[in-house]
């Protein structure tokens, strides 16, 4: 099984209008109301893969319980660790025009003492657990080593982490020894203190190598950077492999979060490094063809899987 | 008991932003979600009043279950009928310089079988009640002719009715004789077919009584005009009252409902015309005073009771 914690879940509502006006009252022409986040996800792209699954994580007050119901209804099983404060939503007007805009809420205080007893509700998940994927941003109240603990409990219990996040959180969850981390350029980039594109405008693969090494030397045994349409770098313990998928036009929100699901798919089901980048990068760009963020298509995951190249690089 | 029926309840999302960007990423400062729709309103207001209420209605999905949850911890005692569409939510933000945009869902489509199931639960609500509110638009799905259904149903039970609607709903819902409809200047112009209003601004009162006349003529027992800052109008089968209340600023969000709400009370108390438009036309004032709909100081009221003028008008 797959453990999937999700500390910060959210209720992403769309509202679709013709012509926004921002002065008065606006009739959306449609409604969309989806449980998101990053460890959402990835949940719900292990769902779409067959994967043997868990969501954990916080969910509180009428938006918990929403996410909670709707998870329910995609089928993703979920144990979710009740908290007083309100879920947070996230509020997206899209115009007719084009134009988006975004209100994303602040999200729920977690006290101490409901993280307490979501590393309890954890700990009992572990038992069952081939991997563990810890992804996106830490609600207020958690201390930015969050992280680096519940990656901790799982190597104590044996199972591998893959950890999704940025900045401190990101750092000290490195820290802790996961299996794999996947930041992508800018939060490489942030973690460097520079710019990581080459003169071309692609991304420079000797200085993503450098900002990487980084986070393997802080404790990460592999990472995996995310470089958008320029694809994937694994450096590993191993080496380092490159996977380049065929263009595709679309939307990018939620294709990063594929890729986690499909590292920890590959981790489980023992597929070596070559592969699990193929796959990793394949379903990436599944995910940016689909509307939807976590949703994708077997048509364009089968189309893209054969048209990703993956070279294994000399490391130089 | 005064039962209150919301057919179309809303859960009211505001989004405080210090500017709003309408073009990227907003992060709202506060956030605030409220149970609303004016029948939901009047509910509050009945309920801030001391009186012994239930509200009825229809609620569906994860946005009517936080509509129930938060209706208790309000204290409003509620028996909603379920429904298998989403409840509607308005989202609303406010920005720091004063601009207020509105986003108003549609709203969930009723279908004959849940309204027939609501009808049950009514009657067996008429059993205990003594008044019956019927307050805001109806959700789709349901025909035009659905107040005056449950019009109906509470005269054949001996429980008068208050009706605060618009347009077809209200007009079919007046054949049904409730005991008092209260329309808006707005709602009153439309049945009317033409411009309510005198050379100085405020309301022709001839032609307000002589709008209100149709209403009367199509069945209502009475007709309570609610005017703005020039107050409320009652044309009955006893005469004619005007009860003004003083100057007073603010947000008129909600004071209609507060009108509804006091005439309701003042039905169940057995209070005189005079009386009962004295109460109404504070309620209103002291929630124009308050700044969230549904909700008033005992302070504000009371000023605005002693400072309301009631004058039974010669019908000419």
């Amino acid at each position: 099984m797959i453990v999937v914690v999700c500390l910060n879940p959210a209720l992403d509502v769309t509202h679709h209008v013709t012509t926004v006006n921002w002065a008065g009252v606006n009739r959306p022409t449609a409604v969309h109301a989806r449980p998101g986040g990053k460890g959402v996800n990835v949940a719900r792209t292990l769902r779409a893969l067959g994967a043997d699954l868990q969501l954990t994580g916080l969910a509180g007050g009428v938006t918990g319980a929403g996410i909670e119901a709707a998870l329910g209804r995609l089928g993703v099983p979920t144990a979710l660790t009740p908290i007083a404060a309100e879920t947070r939503r996230t509020f997206t007007v899209v115009d007719g025009g084009g134009a988006v805009t975004a209100f994303n809420e602040a999200g729920p205080e977690v006290t101490e003492r409901e993280f307490a007893e979501f590393r309890g509700q954890y700990d009992k998940a572990l038992a069952g657990a081939s991997v563990v994927v810890l992804s996106g941003s830490l609600p207020r109240g958690l201390s930015a080593g969050a992280y680096a603990t519940l990656i901790e409990m799982a190597a104590a219990a044996g199972v591998p982490a893959v950890l999704d996040t940025h900045g401190e959180a990101l750092l000290r969850g490195a820290a802790a020894g996961p299996a794999i981390v996947k930041p992508n350029l800018e939060e490489l980039a942030s973690l460097a203190g520079r710019r990581l594109s080459a003169a071309d405008g692609g991304p420079d693969l000797t200085a993503v190598t450098a900002a990487a090494d980084k986070l393997r030397i802080a404790g990460a045994q592999a990472v995996v950077a995310s470089m958008g349409s320029a694809g994937l770098l694994a450096v590993t313990g191993d080496g380092r492999w490159l996977a380049r998928p065929a263009a595709v036009t679309g939307n990018a929100t939620g294709a990063g979060d594929a890729v986690v699901a499909a590292l920890a798919h590959g981790l489980v089901l023992g597929r070596p490094w070559g592969e699990r980048l193929r796959h990793a990068a394949a379903l990436g760009s599944a995910t940016v063809a689909a509307p939807v963020a976590g949703e994708f298509s077997d048509y364009d995951y089968a189309s893209a899987l054969s048209a990703v190249t993956v070279h294994q690089e000399e490391v130089g």
